[in-house]
């Protein structure tokens, strides 16, 4: 995180949706003062310790996780979903909805859904069809994740005071043990479960009409199936130490965020971070840096090297890696880094030729990915 | 309920997202099918008994039910908040997004909120500074309520895309009994928890710059407390055998469903519906029912007689009426009818003159009410 914050502007603008460190200063300015007080861990800092205690608001993680008193945590998180246009190469709105909270609470460690809640606002003069096709997508996706739609909430706005369809999706879990994003250690590896910058391109191509559209394919995918298998990966050892789905802002902000929130640096290894050839092409065609735009279907995992092994955690991170590219998600999936003592909370990038900062984005390039 | 259900239509329009049947026929026709074999109750239909197993989708209830496998279920509701204007005579947006989810939480027998979700859509243009009056208010009600913001999600929509702001609350709670809002039987009393329609007029009067502000106020409020009120009388012996919140459609569509959903016909006794004299005079002077109004701090609360006691139930009644009157949210509470076994599903107004049936409302006469 940079030590210099600029103020926050009168009036809102886009970056500040942006997932980067304009919403974050935006939600430390505005969304977070008072609430320090009101955490359930009793620490009343929304910190926790290594044993995996409450994660509230402060902590900015993908989601809460609140103790049910008996060793289970309650994983709750939330996502808005205002993509544009909702129909898109490689998925629709109603499959980004369940993705993308389905991945958030997987980002948690929480990979078996307990419930969704599906609240819809639709403009006036919506086509059922087009809600209908929607729902087809949502309810497919749900089947895939093997999660369920339990309560709805349904609005409407008149005409011209909503673009389309806008939905809101909860999702809830229970889990044993908690995964957050803000305990790297020196020495751990950062793995990625695949290929970068598929979704945002994806929608950039086909909402520019760059005549991509053909070889560009959203990768929007729940993910808990995947993230099981790789945390089935020494069960109970902790293997797997920390998680984060790079969406708005792409693998840099993911990055951004679990090295500033650790306090360590993250060395990448820029030529390892799988991107495809279409992504590539049309990236440098639009003069778009791949790890700055938004995934649907990708995680970043640290792996911890076991105590006393102080070798260099490759054992653990191959064992990883492989149960990662056993599922049909994880093919792509590689090793592209390592936390470091230097440089706390910077991303450096180890381009081959040199290394280089990567820079906190202030947001995604693209409004309404997500 | 009517045993005739007209065609969707092809083009949404404001009605279905108004409370009334035609948002109940969307709901069904599009947002239901599909989920009704995704229920964690095991019985498939989303039915409960009346021990409150798990309540699903397809109940249609103000939230579900989830059983956590150790006699406790996990309440969850989640609600858009797309009301126009933001500000109005006695709240704005951010109390009532708390609000109208601990009731729903509340509505469900969940007195005790274990956490708020809070998901923000802003558009491009919008004042920082609203935005922090908003979530002041947010947060002051959340204090009110014992409740807590966990976890969130900011949105941006460009200049244009979004009509202001839109809030959306998810509430998860948990309880040891589940009150649902289909079990009344014939004897049943109605209460309700005080005066009907404030809410729904004073955005009305509001909107349309009726220069009837001074008088009429929003009754929003969290109403949690008042619950755990009438809920500790007779604890356990479930004298409390339902609530609803008459929220869109008002009074109206909240004892239609509950008369529908039971398979009861109800009588409510209109001289005994508290209405405030502003209320009345606007409703007149605007040819709207109160009845039809929305309310945003009101319950309709069933008691049922004990067994064997085979009196009219008003000692029960009473109690609970005592309950309410003791609470500062419940001064103006009421016995306003009964459940009956003729006309199931029919809610049969009794004016002291005559008796004529209270049709269910299409829908809410005002859009974004809430």
């Amino acid at each position: 995180m940079n030590a210099y914050a600029p103020p926050l502007d009168d009036i809102i603008t886009l970056k500040y949706g942006a997932g980067g460190s304009a919403m974050r200063r935006l939600i430390e300015g505005v969304f977070l003062p008072g609430f320090q007080n009101f955490l359930p861990s009793g620490n009343g800092n929304g910190n926790r310790d290594d044993k995996g205690s409450a994660v509230g608001l402060v902590a900015m993680d993908d989601g809460a996780a609140l103790p049910l008193g008996d060793g289970r945590y309650l994983v709750i998180t939330t996502d808005s979903h205002v993509i544009h246009p909702i129909f898109f190469p490689g998925g629709d709105i109603g499959r980004l909805a369940v993705a993308g909270t389905v991945n958030d609470l997987a980002m948690m460690g929480a990979t078996e859904v307990l419930a969704l809640t599906s609240a819809v606002i639709v403009e006036e003069g919506f086509r059922r069809t087009d809600l209908e096709r929607v729902q087809a997508s949502l309810r497919a996706t749900c089947e895939e994740a093997e999660a369920m739609v339990v309560t709805g909430d349904t609005k409407v706005m008149g005409r011209g005071e909503l673009d389309g369809l806008v939905l809101n999706t909860t999702g809830v879990a229970i889990t044993h043990r908690v995964v957050p994003d803000n305990t790297l250690q020196p020495g751990d590896l950062l793995l990625v479960t695949g290929t970068v910058g598929d979704h945002g391109l994806a929608v950039l191509a086909v909402r520019n009409d760059l005549g991509l559209e053909g070889d560009l394919r959203s990768d929007v995918a729940p993910l808990n199936g995947l993230v099981r298998a790789a945390l089935a990966v020494g069960e109970g050892h902790g293997t797997v130490v920390a998680m984060k789905d790079p969406t708005r802002g792409g693998l840099a902000a993911a990055l951004h965020e679990m090295a500033g929130k650790s306090g360590v640096g993250i060395v990448v290894d820029e030529t390892a971070v799988p991107v495809s050839e279409p992504v590539r092409a049309a990236a440098e065609l639009l003069g778009i840096d791949p790890l700055h735009v938004a995934n649907e279907g990708k995680a970043v995992l640290a792996v911890r090297p076991s105590a006393g092994h102080g070798g260099n955690g490759g054992e653990e991170a191959e064992a990883v890696l492989a149960a990662l590219k056993a599922h049909p998600l994880g093919r792509n999936a590689a090793v592209i880094g390592r936390a470091v003592a230097e440089r706390p909370g910077d991303v450096i990038l180890d381009t081959g030729f040199g290394r280089r900062l990567l820079a906190e984005p202030e947001g995604e390039p693209l409004p309404r990915i997500c």
